[in-house]
């Protein structure tokens, strides 16, 4: 929870810096919002039921129908519109005992414009939440749906087998040029068709080297052309953002699976280690529309969160982010208790978070283990020799080290002791 | 959307400073985790469906019972152990068109302690949660569930008829002592047992004096006298807290709904305007116990986060909390625009959130209304002009007025003039 919390705030920080709003939506929609609006996969994976007044409604299965549903249903927002959205979905993927496939996706969308400054902020933002949350080997691959299609034509294979061609390519890093012809040839391809398939999504080489090539190829195919185009002008529009040049590369065997998206389409890969895409997106200029009853372009991304929680944890890359109290005020006995909780106000009120040993007072032993077991780093401990004294005792629960501090002005002293902390490099 | 995420974000750092930590649990719960855990009422509204492996799952109803199962399944969790989840439910009341029953919850509870201390924190909690988001007159009704118990066997009613006469006394200050007498007969009560009924719910004055008169008419009644005392170590802890002894009234009459309530419940009423109740809670010993096959005695609360809301927005007590960016930079025309990203990535570094015009570039009266719109408060202009002289033009836009600043620099200066704003009162 406290990592979950931890990538959520990070996350949420870049979005509103560049003014990306909050905006939910809810978590049960009518089925019938998704009839024709997402894939077959989507329709069987979909947790569906019948509400009380008998209409059929489904738990959302993303983020971004139910977007276009609630923007179709509020014309006069104002446009371009830039929300977030960081919530669970569900899928009803191999369901195993005491396990739900409920997972959390974070969304980040700019709806009613098509000019490539808004594709370049999704690859910034995108770039920004990864290096915030201190990722540093990651690689976004860039690539466009126009490009793809001009490809499919360019091999001389028949529209009907552009999808198998998406769906091979898409698969070249893992099964390799052999594995992807094979697969071609098995949907039907010609051999010709498949190796000038192979042929283009084998270009590689510098982005400008790689685009100039590709347009090459394409230069009769005015839409392959509009595609190329586009990747160029949101490449030279990074830099802008402070997005390095090497960080996005283009890669023209990316597909990506969604048949909404209609221009750009691209994907964060986490290299090392090599877990696969952690974030994916691109630009689907109709889908919004189609609620809407105008044209509304649109290009957002995912952030996969599990993922990237997982790869965080595997790498060691996040700081275990502590939740818990800063401080533990141990309870010495019945009478000390009044003492203790005062004390425990003083120090909120001094913006220390501190929890109070609420079990039965004393045991004091049981008290320190309690702080142990939820890694709160100090302790307060207050018999009556230290209330004779008018003092209490810090014990720093990392060296086990006591240090006596007057009573009078222990929340001051404490402040100061855990920022010195904070400060301290983990 | 923003009232929410601000109602939630001074929630959380409330939580947080006692110690609290997040810990949720899923949407989904196997539809058997809440038979004879929940009311009938709960079971009527659930909403329950069959997951594609065939077993029954169900929308979770509260945010309780969920914990209850969770907290079974981690035997090793440090006790007392404290917890807050804020998460929407699902109660399937009345559909409407395009309305579903999904509200969101706002749960705190300390588990595993049967002390005083922690019934006193989690009032302390909901007193200092109700105050940072800005009520000021709110009271906080007590009452205790042996206590009423104790009523209902002091007034000679049969042991069945125990339950009618909690739905009826809480009705009191709906409809009063007449309404109330003629509910009892109604239910079978005798006209003695009634009466001596509402003489124990009648009892008012000082806190002190409520609980003295309680415990001489139940003195015969040991779990009676414990109620009475439970509720004044409560009381007698609570200005440890910080929380004024006259926000906390005990009221012999409120029982609340929630059958597995065993100690103290407490409602906080909100009242001006009078709303009713905004947060209810109270101990509930056995539930979480019952799960994890061992005692674990728990203390804990809901805070109405949709009624909060509403009240607060009623009663205009918080300042319309802004999301959105601080600056909107404009784009003068396309060969403006990488200046105009460049200028909002140094905004955003240092520390403004700052969105740039993503429509199409020109059209400064477009611009100028879109910052409008979505309430940003500061937008910039640089044409040739302020190109040529090497600055920008900064407007306000609330009064209009626009001034030059000089572009090496601008980020530092906008910082300042946001700064100022920001320290002038609402």
């Amino acid at each position: 929870m406290a990592l979950r919390k931890h990538v959520i705030g990070t996350f949420e920080r870049v979005f509103q810096s560049y003014g990306f709003l909050p905006w939910e939506t809810p978590t049960l929609e009518y089925a019938e919002t998704f009839d024709g609006k997402s894939s077959e996969e989507a329709q069987t994976l979909m947790y569906r039921f019948a509400d009380r007044g008998g209409r059929e409604v489904a738990l959302r299965y993303d983020l971004t129908v139910p977007l276009a549903r609630v923007i179709g249903m509020h014309p006069d927002l104002p446009m371009p519109f830039k929300r977030y959205h960081i919530a669970p979905v569900w899928r009803a993927e191999r369901p195993q005992r005491g396990r739900f496939r409920e997972f959390w996706q974070c969304d980040v969308d700019t709806v009613g414009t098509a000019q490539p400054s808004a594709d370049a902020e999704i690859l910034a933002v995108v770039s920004e939440c990864l290096t915030a949350v201190g990722f540093s080997t990651y690689r976004i691959a860039l690539n466009n749906r126009k490009t793809l299609s001009a490809l499919a034509r360019y091999s001389g294979a028949s529209p009907g087998q552009a999808g198998h061609i998406y769906r091979s390519i898409d698969k070249l890093s893992k099964i390799g040029a052999d594995g992807v012809r094979a697969e071609l040839l098995n949907a039907g391809l010609a051999a010709e068709a498949s190796d000038r398939v192979l042929e283009l999504v084998s270009i590689e080489g510098e982005n400008a080297e790689v685009l100039d090539t590709l347009e090459r190829y394409l230069a009769a195919d005015s839409e392959g052309v509009s595609g190329v185009r586009e990747m160029r002008a949101v490449l030279d529009l990074l830099p802008c953002f402070g997005v390095e040049p090497r960080a996005c590369t283009v890669d023209p065997a990316l597909a990506r699976g969604l048949d909404y998206y209609t221009g750009i389409v691209f994907e964060t890969l986490v290299e090392e280690p090599k877990v696969g895409s952690v974030t994916g997106g691109g630009r689907y200029d109709d889908l919004v529309g189609a609620f809407a009853g105008r044209p509304l372009p649109t290009v957002g991304t995912s952030l996969g969160l599990e993922r990237i929680m997982e790869v965080l944890e595997e790498l060691h890359l996040t700081p275990a982010p502590r939740v818990s109290a800063d401080v533990l005020v141990t309870v010495w006995d019945e009478n000390a208790l009044p003492n203790a909780l005062t004390l425990s106000m003083e120090l909120r009120l001094a913006g220390v978070p501190t929890e109070v040993y609420l079990g039965a007072p004393g045991n004091l032993r049981r008290q320190l283990t309690h702080a142990d077991k939820l890694g709160i780093p100090l302790t307060i401990l207050a018999g009556p020799d230290e209330h004779a004294r008018d003092e209490v005792t810090v014990r720093d629960m990392v060296t086990g080290e006591q240090r006596p501090v007057a009573r009078h002005g222990a929340a001051t002293h404490l402040r100061a002791m855990i920022a010195a902390t904070q400060e301290t490099p983990a």
